[in-house]
């Protein structure tokens, strides 16, 4: 089957090799000649502009648009100018589902398709396959049924659950229809909530192992903040490094975010070099929206998101607000008052 | 009556003034020799040593101990080892209830009274009274009650509850014998995990409001991080410290973390020259533990909690896996990346 | 001064009730005739349609809506198009505050101001007053200072804040000219999404209070839920109600919401009849969307939302899965089990 | 090599099935007779006393107790009065790590050594093995290599992590000594902390999933809840059985967990006869516990947990405070209000 693509960054780029090792025709296209050279030399077909790309291409056409979020609303438009009706354009990077929603609707009335397919894969995605989620007409996305079927991981070495018999589901293979337009994105926001939530966990739990030994370290507590309590029950010395690997056998919460996890403290067991400022993309926020407009509760995924923007500093006034608030109140001053009775008493609430 | 007093500190100090102004007769014992020297000017008994100090009460004696959590064991057992069966020893200051009622086992084994009493009041309550939370045994608490009486705000000019009728119970006089040894404790305890919850709630409130003007400030954001996406609803330059006199008056939230919030920014509107790292006591962790320990769900006390430790950068480690892992698996830097399709592309998880 | 009342709930006949004591002149209108006539007997101006509350106004006109969030658009469309340039129609109920931005532009063009007012005072605010938060364009709101001053609170007996001094600024009389446009619902949805923060830290704590006696029940405790593991702390048989009324004086937690907690424990102590399921208007949503948006933290604001989620059962889902996945991982049904080795074993994770 | 196994619910049986295997010999005691039979009847040496046990074992012996946490200390003392010094026992159970620190000290006096050994791996690890965590005495732990390396799931098809090289360590074959006594079950109980995050991660976002037809149900919401405000953005209907087994092939939450969620799916695709009250085993909370003792935050741990408790209605004391709150300030009941102006006024809050 013949594929358009538009933006050669990465993940366009691999998947478009990811098809033509599997024997589907590409035409490619990015505001980079040398991209665009590149793949073109790996037996694509390359495009200099909008329009020769549109005319390469034989309808009922396919294009899939793979560039930031923040663009794809003005190439979409742009594409879909020079589309047909009965053609259809796919929004494969990461929008947000209400974005597919309001374009889905612009564009039908032009008798054009939109599919929004949200993707997971990484670094790794051209070796392994990309995890597809659809959304979109159901003639549509029938049609790129092969194009789906083989940028997908297909169904690997992942043991069958237990009930699937028979023919193979196209979730069973790494892509799936989840529903009208927006719903592909939908289910990718989602995905990326619980990818938040999950890393934090790990997080989380691979800091409490890195601090059981304060019971060592405590003459380093100060007198304003809480000594601890019991030292001698956090006396242990402990590798995250190997209990990471540990883990990913045999244990429940193996996962690929932990073998990811082993292999970071493997190559920089310290993290050297990390100042933990830890960014985020649209999908995390976007998750906590919805769970927050449905009315359902996600403390969790609303807390790992929290965290990310408070290991950017983005607590400071609130945090200044609290210091100020105990200075008031108790006399508190930041950092760290005598040894005095005094003292103590000074903490009295 | 007559109270003894350990420990000179404000608190300490100040609750013997109020004692004093009252008629009360306060010997009061510290070891610093100026301390006592202060208190003897004002009208305090003075002693010179422990066994000065137990000499000079009359019993069956009442022995306040006002001193840092960490020293209250040793001291009530030197206290205890002077005093005589029918006697009382209280701990005013800030001691995990479970001290209290070991403590308070063992002192009943030699017939002493022990008495934890909680307090909140702060730098202020020398004018306005003491709250107190008071456990132990009800002979003996029955007999403090002139002086709790005294240290305690009474009614003030505060409404009386309706349905309340009648002769004034302690608890509208600002104390109350919450329970056996460890209840007092335990109550303020629970206070003060309260207090927590309270004063998070405003510091992220004002939080917000402080950044109603992100619309305004947005060139700044970075690739890496989610843009704002609607900035024109971001458009508010807030005055947080007029905002927080204003809640003073009429509003649902008005308390006293509100008036000195408004205290604190009206004195300092930008809370210029506070880092922002927020001490915490014991009572928030032991308020976290107990919810843990009796199944019951406490996710604001517990949200607050940690707001208090990430605001000391105890989440380092956590957030250094967290951006290891997105490294790993999406390519990620720490730093912003660029601004190319690339670059988005790269986003994709 | 005169103003237009549209609405006469509790609220709109309240706001008009404390104009008119302090002289104002008042015009109402509702779609219920009683309404206008029961306002009018006590000397308010009643009109019997819009045409005649919009002629019986003089200009410019000041026009008060206080009708649910859900209506307030179509009436003040409708009252838009009956009013002259240089009017001012005022949103006095809970609008989200991205709606004003919206409706405030439209009207702009129409010549016509337009004023939100966040208000809060529940309801006491007939006899205390109401907490005002405004916002709207410069002239218009000064144009309302003397309506505003009367429906707000006052200075009252609250102390003065320190390092205040000379005339009384606006927010010390309980209002406040807060920004442009929308602000002024900007402010009291973050009013609302703190109160929620502060209600649930009360709620949380009385909890761990009532759960104190935790030892004392503990038999039963089932095989499948950890048992109490020190249930010798857990022995205090504590009364919320009592604990309310004391935290009132003097410490350091008082506040109107305690105000109003010790008020329903009083006359309901263990609040018989009263499902806990918990309603949510929308300003606890829009504050933490709003976090959201500008990307600063407010877990303690999403944990009270989301509790208040969960008592609604909306966490049922969610919770069937966690059930549905520890009965495939360790074969724990969600019933207690028995009490052999083999329970145990079973839980082996 | 010889183990001496006490205690043969499903984990104990399977790991001395999983041992036999592998050519080590097995000594079996258990207070079930019929449980000793079966397993004598496949291999294994039965005892039918702790006497016969004991002598049955050759020294230095190594014994481990695989029963309920809450019978392990007794056991334990049972046991360790029959052994000589230089022998080990092993507590293979969910022992709190803090009894393991305590019961190490004890037995060492004894010279006896005391080995803890945290395992996961639920009802699959009689095949696959159990990822085992071990603390204890460096010369016990290494006596017992030959039986870990036989019950941990060994190096299996999981791809190496980069940079390791040469010859396998223990973690990549699924056993691992963390430490010092204690050292295991602490590894374990974090382990199981993070699964619950984990676990709640995606019970939230499938949750969310669940609710993305919130704008097709709309019309059951109530006058006293927020109604969605776009309902237009909630129309998917997702399967969430499909969209688990989605999510296993190429998506960067892959995991067992999610292996699990998509098993419990299709055999249930609708949760049927799960009530969602989810039971909660010792380490989540001792994990929270620890987290408050070391002072690292851990939002999301302890959300999971209290979300937990929530399920179990341990919030309804709190839930019913803030419905009377709610009363008090507003007039709120807790069941819809309902008609006219009047009911939006009221919210005024």
């Amino acid at each position: 089957m013949q594929l358009g693509m538009v933006g050669l960054g990465r993940m366009g780029a691999n998947i478009v090799r990811r098809l033509m090792r599997d024997g589907h025709e590409c035409v490619v296209y990015d505001v980079s000649a040398d991209s665009v050279a590149e793949l073109a030399s790996e037996g694509a077909i390359g495009a200099n502009s909008p329009e020769d790309f549109v005319a390469k291409l034989s309808g009922p056409r396919a294009v899939w648009v793979m560039i930031p979020a923040s663009l794809t609303g003005k190439i979409v438009d742009q594409f879909a100018e020079l589309l047909e009706p009965g053609d259809t354009i796919i929004d494969g990077g990461n929008s947000n589902y209400r974005d597919d929603v309001r374009r889905a609707r612009k564009l039908a009335e032009q008798g054009i398709n939109y599919v929004d397919i949200g993707t997971s894969g990484g670094v790794f995605g051209l070796e392994r396959g990309y995890c597809l989620m659809v959304g979109g007409p159901d003639e549509a996305v029938e049609r790129l049924d092969p194009i789906l079927k083989t940028i997908a991981p297909g169904v690997g070495e992942i043991e069958r659950t237990p009930g699937r018999e028979g023919e193979l589901a196209p979730e069973e293979q790494g892509y799936l229809h989840c529903g009208p337009s927006g719903a592909g994105h939908f289910v990718k926001m989602v995905h990326n909530g619980i990818e938040y939530g999950i890393m934090a966990a790990f997080a989380e739990g691979l800091n409490i192992l890195h601090n059981a030994d304060a019971g060592i370290r405590e003459a380093a507590h100060s007198a304003e903040i809480a000594p601890l309590e019991e030292p001698e029950y956090y006396q242990f010395d402990i590798d995250t490094a190997k209990v990471s690997e540990l883990w990913r056998r045999g244990s429940v919460i193996s996962s690929w975010l932990l073998d990811l996890t082993a292999a970071a403290l493997q190559e920089n067991p310290k993290l050297d070099g990390l100042a933990g400022r830890v960014s985020d993309s649209g999908e995390g926020r976007w998750t906590v929206k919805a769970a927050v407009d449905v009315g359902v509760p996600a403390p969790v995924l609303a807390a790992s998101l929290f965290e990310r923007f408070a290991s950017r500093d983005e607590d400071r006034f609130a945090n200044q607000v609290l210091s100020a608030m105990r200075k008031q109140f108790g006399g508190h001053s930041e950092l760290p008052a005598g040894h005095s009775l005094e003292a103590g008493a000074a903490k009295a609430d």
